[in-house]
């Protein structure tokens, strides 16, 4: 029997690189806030998958006036996060139930595609944990002590969410010691000891961190191929 | 006494990604081609740099017509291109007059700003190498025969242009027997055993190679600071 399935949604932006008021989660995309287009990427993709969404605890109350406000009815579970990403990955494990594929997603990253969940719960499924990732097309250069060199680009990946393990192994790589290193959940899992799958993901699925990026959303959303 | 400065802008899209008419240098970005808004890049930095515009032979004669259409005035050589982007800037070179600083240039970076010039011409006095790159935001994972890794991402930089170098020195470096491995003219130069300078791009300059990178441009085209 397949595993069930579970996504935790991490939306830490408190919005100071974008606007000194409004988390760059709740900036609105086609009217809307980023945050519920990304909820519904997953409802779309299995409208029966336990939503996690970790906010600061200081935006939850202003989260639940957003849903009111725009009539979304989309249910999913609220979690208090902690001061860095790791932490509030890990509140979110908290209430999950295992054993379950786990995805975790970046709040702000609403025009991932169903294809490219599909691609990573099914690789995750058959290899534990699987990430998606995109091709570079500009040259890539590594800095080192000595100056920098050129980087073989064919071999350099970007790397998107959703990143989906099996449950109990993101449990127990989340059990280690907070690292500077751990900046997806991949190098977490990696550190832990074990390889992660990479499938493709969509160019669509853009991280959503400056005003030029969500005007680029807004551009891409009518044309994103879900 | 100061070096004299000229660019080898290298256009050899043939159109097949974005469009099978038109030749991407050629698309429309506010009104007027592309290559129009590099050439005059360039022009406002220095407007007496020699400016050498390689171009597939078989787009000369369509060029010409363009400049003609849109009254573009602004002075250029054009150079029939070779085979591949390395054979192209080898044809460009062989028309610049030496001594000289050499800024090597995309056609298709429209958004390169003054100051990125500013930068690269600068430290290429300096250091007769120099290439403008950029900080990147998203998770780096480099692939090899074993799987993947993650790599540390404040160490990875992309690469833009106008990569400007010594003319004596490109001359030489291009004198090398091609490899796959040049994906740049930083890369040839490095093969021939000189280290390049880093420098800061500006974060309009992109390559625009899709319909939505031009879609970009044009949003991005009002509000770049010059």
């Amino acid at each position: 029997m397949a595993k069930p399935e579970a996504v935790i949604i991490v939306a830490g932006g408190r919005g100071e690189r974008m606007n000194a008021n409004i988390p760059k989660q709740f900036l609105l995309l086609g009217g809307r806030p980023i945050l519920m287009h990304t909820i519904e990427a997953f409802h779309r993709f299995n409208n029966s998958m336990p939503l996690v969404v970790v906010l600061p605890s200081a935006q939850i109350s202003y989260w639940e006036e957003l849903c009111k406000k725009h009539a979304f009815t989309i249910g999913h579970t609220v979690v208090a996060g902690g001061d860095n990403r790791f932490q509030s990955v890990k509140q979110g494990l908290s209430v999950v139930q295992l054993p379950a594929l786990v995805a975790v997603h970046d709040g702000v990253r609403p025009l991932v595609s169903s294809r490219t969940i599909e691609r990573c719960f099914g690789a995750a499924d058959a290899y534990d944990a699987a990430i998606p990732v995109m091709d570079v097309v500009e040259s890539i250069r590594q800095v080192d002590e000595n100056g920098s060199k050129a980087l073989d680009r064919t071999r350099i990946k970007t790397v998107q969410t959703p990143q989906v393990f099996d449950g109990e192994l993101l449990t127990k790589a989340y059990k280690q010691d907070f690292s500077p290193f751990f900046t997806d959940d991949a190098s977490v899992v990696e550190a832990y000891g074990k390889q992660v799958t990479l499938v493709e993901g969509n160019s669509e699925n853009i991280k959503i961190t400056t005003a030029i990026d969500l005007q680029i959303a807004e551009m891409l959303l009518p044309v994103l191929n879900r």
